[in-house]
């Protein structure tokens, strides 16, 4: 038969199911009055999917429950699927609280389905993934689990639901998010059920959030699902924003139906739109009439654009900050922030301060206020030098008295000392006095390899509401920036001396940019370095590091350009050096600043925060970096590199 | 037959295998020396345990398996059982890496034992916690998965490991910390273990990091196991400290013996102390000749002191801290946090900075500097009210330039935000100046209460490299002052004055210590309120809050003074808009700030950081608390209360 499915991508406001039932209700009310024979909401579409430790709060759970009966009461003359908390009272889970799964309901006329031969009437997710910014392990009872309880097979319990629509019986695949993922685990669930026989549709309800390259590998994976089984398969996401806490996370939604060759047959665009797509599907043919729909390539510049652009709009929202004071140094990183919140929050709304020190060239003053000028915003110039000299003088002035002694002494504020109480003045002193004072929130617009290395001053750079690039190596800031004015403003917003010029921060005579100047990261190998310390799901090692390095093989391994590495380091000792360095500050000063750093925008495949659990643990090399190092350093072998 | 047990009550060294082995191969010989038959180290002895996701890194898992190699050598002559990181580099985990146990080796004659019934020769933790601060399950597959994936029970394969001591045949039932908590799984394995027979002792190797009341509660579950099974038991426990980023936790050790009637017939003292303790027991008799061993009460004060002490030294030698600078006020909880860092790093090694504007009052500024006289700490007075003035003064005279119009306007500083500015001058500007230019780190003396609810100033008061009383509910500072003055010093170090005037941050003249006007904040009425919010296993929500007040059984769940609620909210009006205040700033401004607090030394059953896991969601109320509120705010219910 020919079956209307509503594919219900909606925006999920996690920790509210007030809210999401609401949409919910009209959702269904919409595909109702299209005559949809099935409506498929996401993953947890009542609650919502990071919460944190709120699956603690019975109230919030039994609130979860009521609103998802209130939904069920709402499927006469529909089937709805959807993600709720499933709770089972009577039960607990292995840290002794309610037991708690995350649940796929079915609903038909008012009734719950899917209880043939299964001891709930709902359906549970099977995997719950544990890696990365997932934590389904700490709050739901899987699958595998109650089958060990209950004495089963998980597979025995991985049956299809059986439903009738207009007389005609059909088998349903009801699974949840990673359950589509089963590559790395024992249990496949797709291949249980669709082993079952009698399967006429899969559908995956899930919540993933968006990171770079996500739904190519989605649509390789579930594009196999659905021809190895000869079964069409429909995967609703829902869109929003959802946190940790730490790490923030854009859900883009990109629903598709796949056919069952697999191939796409409906992908939901623009990603990140709440939308209810009606899709119709003759189940006889699986979909295999249908054309091909046009797929994106979402690792490309424009989604982390649009990531950043719709993160920066829904945080703002989340948080209930309508204004934002940004501090442009005339640098790249604090200019694609300033353009980034300009299109999302309006101009009008961003204030953009230029903070000199007797350090900061007319180079950079010129070019902050040129790119305030282009992105019309207001504009001030607030400069602290004389309150960087109050405090420096105060501190040298102010006796110290020794009790034992009765002594007084005096400190003094070193050259280094002098950098940070420039960057802490700007952060803690100016911008978060203007924001307060102009109504919001003021930014932190370090990047990724800064963050990696604690290349950054804390309460000082480091300090604001939000991140919003710092999950973009450096490489990736300048094309971000290249992409701002070319597609989105389509004019130079961002003056071209800004992309010229050296980066530096410009906070002592070292580090002049008009003599060229600047940071003491060289990018893009560093980013790439960092990169294998921190993205790598093997990450990399000194230790890896350096044997790469010793069999000539390391650009190609990081993937930068031939020749590179030789050029910023004649010597296995510069070389060295170097690697100890960040590795050193990647493990030290970066990761206590990490500690302390405000939450972080994700779009890679690995964002610091909650999705890169770390322990202040100090530097570890491993006896085979010692080795490498020693041969390396010896003269005989050191002959061979220089 | 007796045999001599070596309890290797050892520091283990997070992440650092290389020392972890330098110890371990030291109390080997030791006990060698001694003529121990079996030396029992802890859990995850050789990588530590809280490791954040170093685990993905292979050379470092490479460099645990060597040295646990070495470890295995070191067994001619005794048996050696350790834990370590056990892997199956031919297998992977659920996340598609390499395959990872939390296994328990068993070493003799530089061989391991434990492969008799079992796939691997080493035994590997059943039971994975995944609530509080514990990850295991993230980066460890367990006994149930391994047992599902070989198409077993896992009950079937846990069976004792047996070894040879001298030509008696010995069974030992190898379990890992969590294995003996089994309350709340469905696997039991000391019943599993015990029910193959022939057990002669049970070894329980644990790394479980110290809690207030945590000692008690073991003791109780331990005994009732060695009491059921009739089977001695060895509970070896790390010391140290190890810390996940934002969560610091003391290992206490308290290494114990159990006898097969459940008495606790030894228990390693003091706690938090590195210590090689040789046991002899009679298996034949299971250790009932034994006499009762003396068990100290860790819910007590003193375990809070010593954990505080014993957290600050190790955390500022793990992060090479010397020096440090505390700002004083003259309130109780600077007042605290100088006492103990004092004793923790010594007074030579403390600078204590009062930092008076012109709403200090001379009460206070006398009560710190008496304080610093007392400890004999280096002292200063930095007063910040110039340049307070100076940054007001600048925003509001700095013009602001609307491009679009060309109009200048000017931002206003109001009271509110001067109290900010003050609070960040001090910690942002000041003590990071003092502490830089000392050499050293500054401290977040803030409380448990004030972290709930955000009652402090990020980059202010909330600033600093370490909150050691962060998981201290304000009554509990206090009972600590008290007991450092009585117990510690002996003297009173702590100014009476201090314990007596009214909480205050002095930001205004509304805050005036010397006319009692102070903190919004209730003591402890708001304690046992943010306590119930926090701390409870199943955490209280406004609804539950709201109805327990309206059944008159608030008092008595929270655990507060009877009358102090009716004393403090005269109407329910009163008392829900407080609920609802504090509600408001635990979910939104007070989380916002903790994501950027400092690092917390954890002494409750539920420290904030990684063991509170939240998300930036806002508030939520449930259809039952507005309901509930809605019938207490009717004028016909408010007759009822007052």
């Amino acid at each position: 038969m020919e079956i209307k499915i509503a594919l219900g991508q909606m925006k999920i406001v996690p920790g509210r199911p007030d809210l999401n039932f609401n949409i919910m209700k009209q959702m269904i009310q919409n595909a109702k009055s299209k005559n949809a024979h099935i409506i498929v909401f996401p993953e947890m579409a009542i609650p919502g999917y990071l919460l944190g430790d709120t699956w603690e709060q019975q109230s919030f759970l039994r609130d979860c429950e009521e609103y998802g009966r209130l939904i069920i009461e709402a499927s006469e003359d529909i089937v709805i699927l959807f993600g709720n908390v499933g709770i089972d009272w009577n039960k607990t889970g292995d840290d002794g609280r309610v037991r708690k799964y995350n649940a796929f309901f079915i609903a038909q006329n008012g009734r719950q389905l899917g209880d043939e031969n299964f001891p709930y009437p709902f359906r549970i997710k099977t995997l719950l993934p544990n890696y990365r910014e997932f934590d389904d392990e700490r709050h739901f009872y899987s699958l595998s689990k109650l089958a060990l309880e209950l004495g089963q097979k998980p597979e025995d319990m991985l049956t299809p639901v059986n439903i009738n629509l207009a007389g005609n019986n059909i088998g349903l695949g009801c699974i949840l998010c990673e359950d589509g993922w089963s590559e790395d685990y024992n249990t496949k669930p797709v291949e249980a059920i669709s082993a079952k026989g009698s399967v006429d549709l899969f559908v995956n309800i899930s919540s993933s959030p968006f990171t770079l390259g996500k739904n190519n590998k989605r649509n390789r994976v579930f594009s196999k699902q659905a021809r190895e089984t000869e079964i069409p398969l429909v995967y609703v996401n829902n869109v929003g924003l959802q946190n940790n806490g730490k790490t923030v996370y854009g859900f883009d939604g990109s629903s598709t139906v796949y056919n069952k060759n697999g191939d796409v047959v409906f992908y939901s665009s623009p990603p990140f739109a709440q939308g209810l797509d009606i899709f119709t599907l003759d189940l006889s043919k699986g979909g295999s009439n249908l054309p091909k729909a046009n797929v994106p390539d979402d690792s490309d510049i424009s989604y982390i654009y649009q990531a950043l652009n719709y993160g920066i709009q829904n945080f703002t929202q989340t948080l209930g900050i309508n204004k934002v004071v940004i501090g442009i140094s005339g640098g790249i990183d604090s200019a694609v922030s300033a353009a980034l919140y300009a299109r999302a929050i309006g101009p009008e709304n961003l204030l953009l301060v230029n903070m000199p020190s007797i350090y900061n060239s007319q180079t950079t003053r010129n070019l902050a206020k040129q790119l305030a000028e282009n992105l019309g915003c207001l504009y001030t110039v607030v400069p602290i030098q004389k309150s960087v000299e109050h405090t420096i003088k105060q501190v040298e002035s102010t006796p110290v008295l020794n009790p034992s002694t009765g002594e007084q002494s005096y400190l003094k504020i070193s050259p280094f000392i002098t950098e940070n109480i420039q960057a802490r003045d700007r952060s803690a002193r100016v911008l978060s006095a203007l924001a307060a004072a102009f109504g919001g929130g003021f930014t932190c617009n370090a990047n990724k390899a800064e963050t990696t290395v604690g290349y950054s001053t804390l309460y000082g750079d480091l300090a604001g509401f939000l991140a919003a690039l710092a999950d973009l190596w450096k490489h990736q800031v300048y094309e971000l920036a290249r992409y701002i004015n070319k597609e989105v403003y389509q004019r130079e917003v961002i003056p071209e001396g800004i992309l010229n010029i050296v980066p530096s921060a410009e906070l002592s005579f070292d580090q002049s940019v008009d003599q060229g100047k600047g940071d003491p990261i060289s990018y893009p190998y560093h980013d790439y370095l960092f990169r294998s310390f921190v993205q790598w799901w093997n990450r990399a090692t000194p230790e890896d590091i350096l044997i790469w390095y010793s069999e000539g093989v390391l650009e190609e391994k990081l993937g930068c350009r031939p020749g590179i590495i030789k050029e910023l380091f004649p010597t296995p000792a510069d070389f060295i050096s170097d690697l100890e360095r960040w590795w050193r500050l990647y493990n030290g000063m970066g990761l206590a600043k990490r500690i302390q750093a405000p939450p972080i925008l994700a779009v890679s495949r690995r964002a610091f925060g909650f999705d890169h659990r770390e322990a202040q643990n100090g530097v570890y090399y491993t006896k085979k970096y010692l080795e490498t190092k020693e041969t390396l350093l010896t003269p005989l072998s050191r002959g061979r590199f220089c």
